[in-house]
């Protein structure tokens, strides 16, 4: 059996005795009642996915930056070539990224993973290499790639959360780079909630109006050859990603082992969306870093009902906004694991 | 000359020359352009205030938590009797209240100040006693204070600023605690701003309607009196509340000595906005933590253009919205110091 499908497998709902344990923990804390407002709710969040109230507090996070080269940036759709990938995954393991610098600042550990770059990366040290191919076909003109290989993916981003869990990390943070990648998330965001392309694409790291109209052209192109499969895993297969399939399976990896999963903007939402499709159950497990300029992923936490604990204007990716959120993820465990009730007083 | 007069006569605008370099270091990093969206701006904000790019990375936050009681109290304003505050003191001093969770996740001190708690505390071990005087009086019924007594509270912030800056702090967060005081917050930033008492009185912890409309008329007639005065500092000791005065006074002290302060709440707002008027300039080295669902906060907002880093709705207080900022704040001045550029790469 798949990893993927092994975690699947294992899913359970949420502990609605912990969480209801943790409101009424709340209402005795030495505070007025309601008064941290999000984050009472992250701490009950938390409480129902480690079973546990108060739930622990997360002192070693990892970020797992899965990274993927994509077909389609040879069709018009990004301004960066592809080789930025490699060059963005050097710069990983070298300490000198967004992801590294605010990593750093909240203490997490970050884990890059080869799950589809298209170049050679000559045996780098530091990467974690899960290649199942060289980059994905082009979306434009057909499938990225064919479902055996989708779920290779799905089952190195479960298996990545099931090593990183086993090392001692207690809370994921999902990371990415994939040169084109907000193309083939809006895909599947369009694909699996049927809004239309132009509702769900964005400018990405910035495109022009000609580059935004090329793109949404083959998002649409690429939705309508989605609608022809009624399963996730065909649709992930023929729209999607491989570092898009890796975070679904990381995210549902995370949920399998109880462990939450904070995740980071569209690239993320996108995954976690389609995670839910083939596990309904894993999003319950997630928290929403942050909100995302591009359009799809505010999509996507309107569907899936979270609420991101940042609002930043970020359209970065890499896991940023996600690791941003961390120390509030923390905060929200601390709180009711700390805090003094009113009968101490 | 009082140290608060002291610290204004030292203030300078923000370095442009500092800002400019941030900005043009922001577009060399290895990401694409402006896509850490706020971030990047309080890189370049941080920047402006020490007067070098790249800033330094703040290492060691303190939260000053100003603690004082309020005549008003006794008019029904809130459901929360005034003992509470001396309570309050106590659990912060024994490390119990949520402002000393979300400090110990953030990794900031946390310093406690009696500007004017009304009961006694006992020497309670831990306080910085720097009582002005025990509560002010009703502002249901008449001023709050004398002038010497908000200049003496104004003095009591700036001095802790100096002293914690002295001590090694490098990232100042304001604190506060005092049943009642978001009514003189709502009567100062009506004072100030004009704007009609309905428009910024909230329900604090939670009023239910018959107070709230209690509140509003404390409100009004508070505002009516301190409209007699035209200096700032005559509105301050009408309707304001001695933990306001010494925040204003810390956020000026912090200003003075290119420190940032990262403000909390609607008190925290209320005191800021006191600040500027007091002294024009101060609130351009202020970040605010977070939004809070008072609406005086989002009026004092708007009125300095200000954006919050944070909006989880919190009403708390006690500094725990700014306290949850300060890894942003820290992680905007780590990526302006330790990404690549492009250059390198």
């Amino acid at each position: 059996m798949s990893g993927f499908r092994a975690a699947v497998a294992r899913l359970e709902p949420l502990d609605a005795g912990a969480m209801e344990r943790a409101r009424a923990r709340n209402a005795r804390l030495t505070k007025p009642a309601g008064s941290l407002g999000h984050l009472e709710e992250v701490g009950v969040h938390l409480a129902g996915i480690a079973r546990s109230c108060p739930p622990p507090i997360p002192a070693r996070p990892a970020v797992a930056v899965f990274a993927a080269d994509h077909g389609v940036a040879a069709s018009g759709v990004t301004p960066w070539p592809q080789e930025v990938t490699a060059q963005m995954v050097a710069n990983f393991v070298r300490g000198g990224a967004a992801i590294n610098a605010i990593a750093r600042q909240v203490g997490a550990a970050v884990h890059v993973v080869d799950v589809g770059v298209a170049g050679p990366l000559d045996g780098l040290a530091g990467v974690r290499d899960h290649k199942v191919r060289r980059g994905t076909d082009d979306i434009a003109l057909g499938p990225a790639m064919n479902a055996g290989e989708a779920l290779a993916a799905l089952d190195v981003g479960s298996q990545v959360a099931h090593t990183l869990v086993a090392q001692g990390a207690d809370l994921l943070v999902t990371g990415e780079m994939g040169i084109g990648n907000t193309t083939p998330s809006a895909a599947l965001v369009a694909a699996l909630t049927g809004c239309p392309p132009v509702q769900v694409t964005g400018r990405g790291t910035g495109i022009d109006d000609a580059m935004l109209a090329r793109k949404i052209d083959v998002v649409t192109a690429a939705v309508e050859r989605a609608r022809q499969h009624p399963e996730p895993l065909a649709v992930l297969a023929e729209v999607g990603g491989l570092e898009l399939a890796a975070l679904a399976g990381f995210v549902a990896g995370a949920a399998a082992q109880r462990v939450p999963v904070v995740v980071d903007g569209v690239i993320a939402c996108a995954a976690l969306l389609a995670a839910e499709a083939l596990a309904p159950g894993v999003a319950a497990h997630a928290l929403a870093g942050h909100r995302s300029v591009e359009p799809a992923a505010s999509v996507v936490l309107d569907r899936l009902g979270m609420r991101p604990l940042l609002d930043l204007e970020l359209r970065l990716g890499e896991g940023t906004g996600a690791c941003l959120a961390v120390p509030i993820v923390q905060a929200a465990a601390r709180v009711l694991t700390e805090m003094a009730t009113f009968d101490d007083l």
